[in-house]
C-alpha cells in the first residue's frame, strides 16, 4: 500500500494533501487551522445548514459548491465567524483569496468553513499568516492533523475511509468530521469533509451526497438543534483513474461507499456527544413511507424523556409510544409494536407487562441500545442515532462559557 | 360574597359543585378521583391532544364536546388508562355511565379524563365505588379538593378564577389544571377544566376556547413533549343570568376572562415544571405574522441549550440566535435584535460585546427571565413560557419509575 493507502481520512484517496497548524485562534495553543487541497481540479458538492443565522462561510461555500468545482478547503476552529456582520463576510472572502494565492489555484475554487464561538471577529492577521505557513507544509499524510485542527469540544478526531473497485480502478472515499453531537450551536457545530479519487461529475456527486447525508448526518441528534455553520463538503478528483462514475451499478457502489463513510463519521459524532453515556439507535419499521419512518425515528431520538429513561435504565416504553405519537405521522396505535434491546415490550399497542419490563431493564444496562418501533402501516424504514441525556450534559452546557 | 364567591377554582362560578376523594388508585392513599358537575345543562367545548397514542378518554370526551353539551366531568389521577386496548375503552365508557347514573344526568353528557401511568388497566372496582361515594359528597366549595385529586407529580394544586360584569350580570370563570410542565408523557400529563356561569352557546365557546388555549396551554413548554391524555375542557352553564354571550364586546370581555384564567393556570404549570429553578418568558416581536412569531418563540423556548444557559447564568446569546434561526421561519439575521432581562445584547444581527454580556449575566441571576427577540420583519408578536433545564430534571426523569 502506498502512504496514501495507509491514511484513514481525507488523504486516503489519491491526489489529496492536507495539514493542520495552530495559528493562534485558540488561546490553548491547540491546532485551529486546516487546509485540504486536491492536486487536480475536483467536482464539488455540499449540503448546508438551513439555520437562518448562517455564517458567511456557509453562503460562500454554497456558492462555490453550486458551480460544482473546487480545489481546496480552508477551515478554522475556535471561532465560527458567525453574527459578525459585514466584517465577517469580508474575512471569509479574504480567507478564500489568500488560500487560493498560496496554493496557486483559482480564487473561485476555495471552500471556506469556520467553527467555534459566535459573535467574535476572526483574528485575521493570525489566520492569514497561518494559511501561508500551512500551504507550504501540506502532505499526503496530513489528513490526521487536519482532522485534529477542526476539533472544538470534540474529545477525539473523527476520520473514516473505504476502498472498492469501481469502473476498473480501485477508488477510495475518505472523510473527516467534527462535532460533539450538534449540541453546540454556539460552537457552531458540525462540519464534515469527504474526499474521493473516483471520477464523479458534479451532478451525480450532488445527488448521491444528498442521499448519504440524509441517512447519516441528517439522521443523528443529540438535542435537536442545528447550527449556524453546519456543512458537509465533498470533493471528487478522479485521481484513481477509471471511467467517469455517472449512473448504474458503478454509481450505486460509489453511493454505498459514500454512505458508509458518512454514517461512520456521523456515528462517531454521536458517540462523542457531550455527556453521553450510551449510544442509542432508533429503528422505525413498518412505516407507510421513508419520510414517515424518519419523522417517527427523529421524534423518538430527540425526546428528552426517552433519553433520560435510557440514561436511568428505566424500561419506560410509555415515553417511546408518546414520542412516536407526537411525530405528526398518521398511524394506528393498536398496530404498533415496540422492542428495546431486541426485547418485545409492546405488541399491537398494548404493554407486555412486568416480566417484559424487567428484561428490558436488564438490556438497558448495556452501552448500545436499540429501540425498535414497528408502525404496522407499511414497509418503509429509517434509523436515527442519538445518545442519552445525562447530568453531565447539563453540567457542560450550563457552565460552558462562564 | 356568596360561598361560591370565595372559591378560587372550578366552583367559583355559580351552579357548579365538585369534590375529590382517595378511591384507591394511588398506593400512597392521596386523592385520586375528582368529580365536577353543573347543576344546569351546560355548553361544552374542548381541545384535545394531537398525539397519535391518545387514550380512550380523549376520544370519548372529544365526542361529547363535539355535541356541545355536558353536565359533568369525572377525572382520575394515578392511571392514564392509555395503551390499555379494548379494556381501556370499555372502562372509559363505564366511568361515564356510572357517573351519569350516580348524578342522574344523561349518560351522553359526562366527560372523562385520566392521568397517570401508561399501560396499566384501571382498578375499576375501586373507581366505580369511588364515583358512587363522591357523587354523594359534592359541594360548592369542593373545587379545591377536585384540584388536588387530579394531581400526579405536581407539587401544588393549580386553580384560577376571575369575575366581571357581562351583559348585565356578574359572571365568573374558574379553572383547575394539573401538569408538572408537560414533562411526563408517561404520567400523561396536562389536564385543565374551566367552568363559567356565563351563558355562552357552544359555537362561541369553542371559538374563544381555541384562542385562549393557543395563547396559554399551547404556549408553554418544558421539553417540547405532548402526551397521550392532554385535554382542556370548558363548561358554561349560564347560572349567572344575563343575556347570551354571542359576539361583540360581551364576547371580547368573556374571551379576555377565559384567556386570563388559562394563562394563569398555564403559568402555574410551568412554575411547577420539574427541576425548574427559573421561569422564562420568551417574547418575539417584529414578526411578519403571529404564527411566525409563535414558531420562533417556541424554537427558543424548547432549546435545551438556551435553557441550560439560563440555568447556568451564561449570557450566551449565540444559542438564542441559533435557536431562532432553527425555527423554519424566514427572516433577515442582520435585522434581528435580542434582549435578555431587558438588556440589549444583539443589535441588528451583531453582538454588543463583553460589557453587554456582563450586564446580561447579572440579570440572569434573577428567578424570572425575559428573552426578547425582535425579528425586524413586521408587527406581529407572540409569547412562550418555559423554565430552565437543570440537573434536577435529569435526576427526576432518569429515576422516575425505577
Amino acid at each position: 500500500m502506498s502512504p496514501e493507502g495507509t491514511a484513514k481520512g481525507v488523504t486516503a484517496p489519491k491526489g489529496f494533501r492536507a495539514g493542520g497548524i495552530a495559528c493562534g485562534i485558540k488561546k490553548s495553543g491547540a491546532l485551529d487551522l486546516a487546509l485540504l487541497v486536491s492536486d487536480l481540479p475536483a467536482s464539488a458538492a455540499g449540503t448546508f445548514t438551513r439555520n437562518r443565522f448562517r455564517a458567511s462561510c456557509v453562503d460562500h461555500s454554497e456558492r462555490v459548491a453550486r458551480r460544482g468545482r473546487a480545489r481546496a478547503v480552508v477551515a478554522n476552529s475556535g471561532n465560527a465567524n458567525a453574527a459578525t456582520g459585514k466584517q465577517g463576510k469580508r474575512d471569509t472572502a479574504e480567507m478564500a483569496r489568500r488560500t487560493a494565492a498560496a496554493l496557486r489555484v483559482p480564487a473561485g475554487d476555495v471552500l471556506v468553513a469556520s467553527t467555534g464561538v459566535i459573535g467574535v471577529p476572526l483574528p485575521m492577521a493570525a489566520v492569514l499568516d497561518g494559511i501561508e505557513e500551512l500551504a507550504a507544509r501540506l502532505g499526503a499524510a496530513g489528513g490526521r492533523r487536519a482532522a485534529r485542527a477542526i476539533m472544538t469540544t470534540d474529545s477525539v478526531a473523527k476520520e473514516a475511509a473505504v476502498r472498492k473497485r469501481i469502473g476498473g480502478a480501485t477508488v477510495a472515499v475518505g472523510g473527516m468530521a467534527k462535532g460533539s453531537g450538534m449540541i453546540h450551536p454556539d460552537m457552531a457545530t458540525m462540519l464534515a469533509f469527504i474526499t474521493t479519487d473516483a471520477h464523479v461529475p458534479a451532478p451525480a456527486l450532488r445527488k448521491v451526497l444528498r442521499g448519504a447525508v440524509d441517512d447519516s448526518f441528517n439522521a443523528i441528534t443529540v438535542d435537536g438543534e442545528t447550527s449556524t455553520n453546519d456543512m458537509v463538503l465533498c470533493l471528487a478528483n478522479g485521481a484513481a483513474g477509471g471511467a467517469a462514475v455517472l449512473a448504474g451499478r458503478d454509481l450505486d457502489v460509489f453511493s454505498g461507499m459514500l454512505g458508509d463513510v458518512c454514517r461512520d463519521l456521523a456515528e462517531k459524532i454521536v458517540r462523542d456527544g457531550e455527556g453521553a453515556s450510551k449510544f442509542i439507535r432508533v429503528v422505525v419499521t413498518g412505516a407507510a413511507s421513508v419520510s414517515a419512518a424518519r419523522r417517527v425515528a427523529r421524534a423518538v431520538a430527540v425526546s428528552p424523556l426517552v433519553k433520560t429513561a435510557v440514561y436511568g435504565g428505566d424500561p419506560n416504553w410509555g415515553r417511546i409510544a408518546a414520542a412516536a405519537g407526537n411525530a405528526g405521522v398518521a398511524f394506528r396505535p393498536e398496530k404498533v409494536s415496540i422492542r428495546v434491546g431486541g426485547v418485545p415490550i409492546v405488541r399491537r399497542g398494548e404493554g407486555l407487562g412486568p416480566a417484559a419490563e424487567r428484561e428490558v431493564a436488564r438490556s438497558l444496562r448495556g452501552k448500545e441500545i436499540e429501540i425498535g418501533v414497528d408502525l404496522g402501516a407499511g414497509k418503509a424504514r429509517a434509523s436515527y442515532f442519538t445518545c442519552d441525556l445525562t447530568h453531565e450534559y447539563i453540567t457542560i452546557n450550563a457552565s460552558y462559557r462562564t
